[in-house]
């Protein structure tokens, strides 16, 4: 399109286009991948990876996308049969522990690689084997992974050969409490999130939790208070900016009936009182240029339609307690910003390309 | 039940029953109070009251209830026309200020009543105004209602002319914050709430928000921190119990895809440090031989499946922050704990009969 | 309820009762049962068996009715296990093929049993094997098994032993089918059926098919045409009201997403032209005092919402094609008209009770 | 993508775009016009009318879009006004009645357009009349309006100067009915159709019954039988294939608690028995070379969720009652194929290029 309405990032042309691999493909977040990846001007899907449905052809685990004409691999292990397909990046939506072993041969064969599980996003092997109950299998390359949080850390991206992809929860958290934490307001107090979450989160193996004649029309908390996984990414990243401790972070999450979407609200104690105008002008300055995180203005507040199917992250603040306690909300969704959208932008920076490339812009009518 | 009316084929024993009337009568919280009290074995339905289906018979608004026989009426102005057909207590399932103008002739005629509306629930005339908008037409009888939160307050019950239901939110948010802070374990700091609700909380009226390709799959929140009504009630019952203030609280309204069911998570800063055994105690004692709260124990947290269609309240405790900052975690059904479960649990106690006649204890299996 | 489980308060009156259980207690089916028969005037739980869940307190399985203060047992094969515990009645939820084998010394032990899944439904044993594929491990029963489909076959349940309790879908469509069939009006061509049905009809166990992510949002038809094994007794059944064949009957059932619910329509080829008021007469008149059925009215049609958690089936006809084509809806609640609920029904007529004995009429006001 | 995976169709590059306008901009049809349009390779989106939001900014009635940066206009009458705007090709979204006074006058002055009502689907204004209850407002252009449904008469589209785009239910049971009407196979007889709708087919407007408290968890049949206004299209186009009357079509549509989709049954009766085999090769002859259409293979039959957010149509076929009954099923997106996806693709057509420029062939993953 050459006028200047564009809802999409379509930058076509005579881009070369760069072969890519999907690991773990047919899950939520690698069938994602492949739906996104398959429009993307820069990208040439040439492997798709799954234990489960190996030999497969794609399109009878997917129906729903039959133009990929691929069949699906079982052989995760040796990096020369991805190199062999074309492949010069691989994206990896295995869960966590499932890669990391393998991590090394494929970074030394020369293949970049993007990884959306857990595994390199911590800095500290002992934390992750606090966290996660397994020994980290490739240590070495912690202090080397990028966290892919662009509109924080773009320039670890550029060339970056591994990139660890945030957590869903942690994107949204993150994107809210970060810019506080950064302007040094907060107070060192407890920060109180509560979250929510869309059923695709747990992923798509069938439990009781995600049946639908038991999640369907109930609301449930699970994993609440410090309990959860992904806080030891979000304390790590707050702490590098305050450059300090993160200090307590209490971290509700709560599964609700929906297929997709995270809205997060972070209760930020502050140092001194400030009202509304300067919280959301110091979150407006902080993303001005951001492509994908928009400030609400007004009564507006973030809700997960007006971000479904969409790689945007809607935010607004509010201030309470006269001034003490700041209010942010954010929403995503949890497939795109928070997994294969996040993703595929860290991927075109890496690349040096605009960081929206391929990405989709406006959220779904209705779903 | 020994009249004409009846839902099911209990076949009650000799108690006489009482003439009761609902107001309000084709909303949520109307229909949901005449299909409870259709089964009540002390009920007897003898009006119905509606403005927008006046003269229509019940079964035309409501075809899933078509046992009862009863024509709707519109005459709400006069309490001789509801004491003509046998009424002795009226439920009132209007909006906040319809009944209110009118309840002063309703007691002095001799009605009880049970007001599910935010018309009775605050003590002051002037907080009314400023949270409701509406110069209240019978400050006189503030004083005099009793709030109906039966787990705290039934001595106010028993005999009294004019119950106060309290509101769906109030009602979670107090079972959960008032034995801490009964207890003197409350620091004095914000008390921050987030909490999620069923779509019915939003009334029966057809709106863009509560339409289905809309708010279905998708999650918002809406008049957060100090701006919802409901901030009230719970200020005055917290202050009620502390014999202080109740300072500072936040509370974090969500909208979410499910037709019903309140849960609400409140983070409680506590003066001293406890820990999850001591603050679990203190819950169990507070609630041992309340029919309708259950502490949850383990690692079990409330889900609103569990409290779907049942007058029981799920609660759970958790500390956090070293032990500073007291998590609960409290589950209801909001049109039944939250509405008109509760309504007729306060009649139970105003009657003198046991608080769980009638009352549904088993959440549904599915829905 | 004379002895100590009880789910609500009602204080019934001095009938004395019965000793009931439930095999497959912990599905949806059997804790639906459980549900109901824990308000029933005229039953007394007294044991309840789960092979998945043995050992557990029922509570644990199903954290939303806690009343029930039962172990699940595991012991399924021993009738005197059963008479220990005071069981008189057992109602076997477990899927076909399971009981079949031990009902008959069930039965020579004076156990009286409801069967709700499809072993004792047909007639025929060779029938059984090639719809179910299983060799019937009970043959000899199959001629005394009553069908249970009261508003027909009444007088079959009175004393009987064994009560094969009919299909959810099966149920719906004869309910729609035979009035017309019985009258002689079908002119023998194909009868084709649609029938819609909740997700919980799939059973409790996890399946990909069921898993929220994939049926939410979504529908699906599935064992079309003439696939479906409930096929088998909806042909028996007509053919017992016609006196000869059911000629074809083309059956296309769906999954949508929502939990409970069932709605079929029926298009019924007539050997002569009909007009709506005649068929609707016929409709009125067959199922006039039946307590379970509604004939609607005027332009009302069946919505499964009407009937949700009532053990009502809603009905309506239309003629169309100039007379010569009937369509029938049906719509009722796949748990409990459509197998707990009817299966109480059912039961009540075996005792001699009237049959809406603790049965709910009303449907929920929303869910 | 220079590559051969591509899950959609841009074809970018040189092409200069064409000044697109959207009527009835707000609504769901409307605004998936605009999603879509707004990444259409040849469209200029330069002008939005709605009533309901005029001068309102786009993007405060679509947050979800906010990257539309145009006001929403009233005038809809004069086509000087959208003239002036840049705008060459209008897509009315209004409901039936609302656009077709002006029509004429749009065409005078040159603009193209795809009108998205029912009000140049049928030929004859009489049968308008009849089953939309309007005196028609420009009976002189229905002779001259092409019936868009593209796999059928493509031929229509080419330089066309208005195009009425045929209704959601039209176009899932004409692409199922179709090729075996127009192969002489029909015998007939009745032709019955069942049909199941998400809620967004019912429009934006909020009413009880597409209430999320009030439609969630149910299914309901409406304008059954002969009743629904899409038969007129449907026997229209039918007659066209076969020649001669299209006889009698039934049609049974249901509203189910999904946001969007169709799935449509049709049991057509044949006049000598065909073998499944024949059927299937019949539909994939007669279909090679749609880009936007698939018969199923195996055991799989048409799912909402593999179409949904697509603009193909799945369908499937069996054959019952020893051949003589043909059984098709389809399944499309009711705003992509049933409305805006199909009124993009035919003026892909109306431009003279590939008909699937611009157009999601891939499904979402999960919604």
């Amino acid at each position: 399109m050459s006028t200047g309405l564009t809802l999409s990032s379509q930058h076509p042309g005579t881009r070369a286009s760069v072969g890519v691999g999907v690991l773990g493909a047919t899950g939520y977040v690698g069938a994602e991948l492949v739906r996104l990846l398959g429009t993307h001007p820069g990208a040439a899907l040439r492997a798709l990876g799954s234990r489960r449905h190996a030999e497969s052809r794609w399109a009878d685990a997917w129906p729903g996308i039959p133009e990929v004409d691929l069949v699906l691999d079982d052989d995760l292990d040796d990096p020369g049969a991805w190199l062999d397909r074309g492949v010069e990046v691989v994206f990896s939506a295995l869960p966590h522990g499932a890669f990391a072993s393998r991590a090394q041969r494929f970074l030394e064969a020369g293949l970049r690689v993007v990884d959306l599980s857990a595994d390199f996003r911590l800095r500290s092997a002992e934390e992750y084997l606090g966290r996660y109950g397994i020994l980290h299998p490739a240590p070495q390359l912690l202090r080397s992974a990028a966290y892919g949080l662009p509109e924080w850390w773009a320039g670890d991206l550029e060339g970056a050969g591994l990139v660890a992809n945030p957590g869903c929860y942690a994107t949204a958290v993150l994107l809210a409490a970060l810019p506080a934490l950064e302007a040094g307001w907060w107070s060192g107090g407890a920060i109180v999130v509560s979250a929510l979450s869309g059923v695709s989160g747990a992923g798509r193996a069938p439990t009781l939790t995600t049946h639908f004649a038991e999640c369907g029309g109930s609301a449930a908390p699970y994993k609440v208070g410090e309990d959860h996984p992904h806080l030891g990414e979000m304390r790590q990243a707050m702490s590098r900016v305050t450059g300090g401790s993160a200090g307590t972070v209490v971290f509700n999450p709560h599964l609700v009936p929906m297929a997709r979407g995270i809205l997060a609200n972070v209760a930020l104690p502050l140092r001194r009182a400030v009202d509304r105008a300067e919280a959301e002008a110091l979150y407006r300055r902080r993303y001005e240029g951001a492509r994908f995180v928009r400030v609400r203005e007004g009564d507006a507040l973030p809700e997960t339609r007006h971000v479904r199917g969409s790689n945007r992250c809607d935010a607004a603040v509010r201030v309470v307690d006269g001034g003490r306690l700041l209010l942010v909300f954010a929403a995503i969704d949890n497939l795109v910003k928070g997994a294969a959208g996040q993703a595929i932008q860290n991927w075109n920076l890496m690349q040096g390309w605009p960081e929206d490339l391929g990405l989709p812009l406006a959220a779904w009518t209705c779903a």
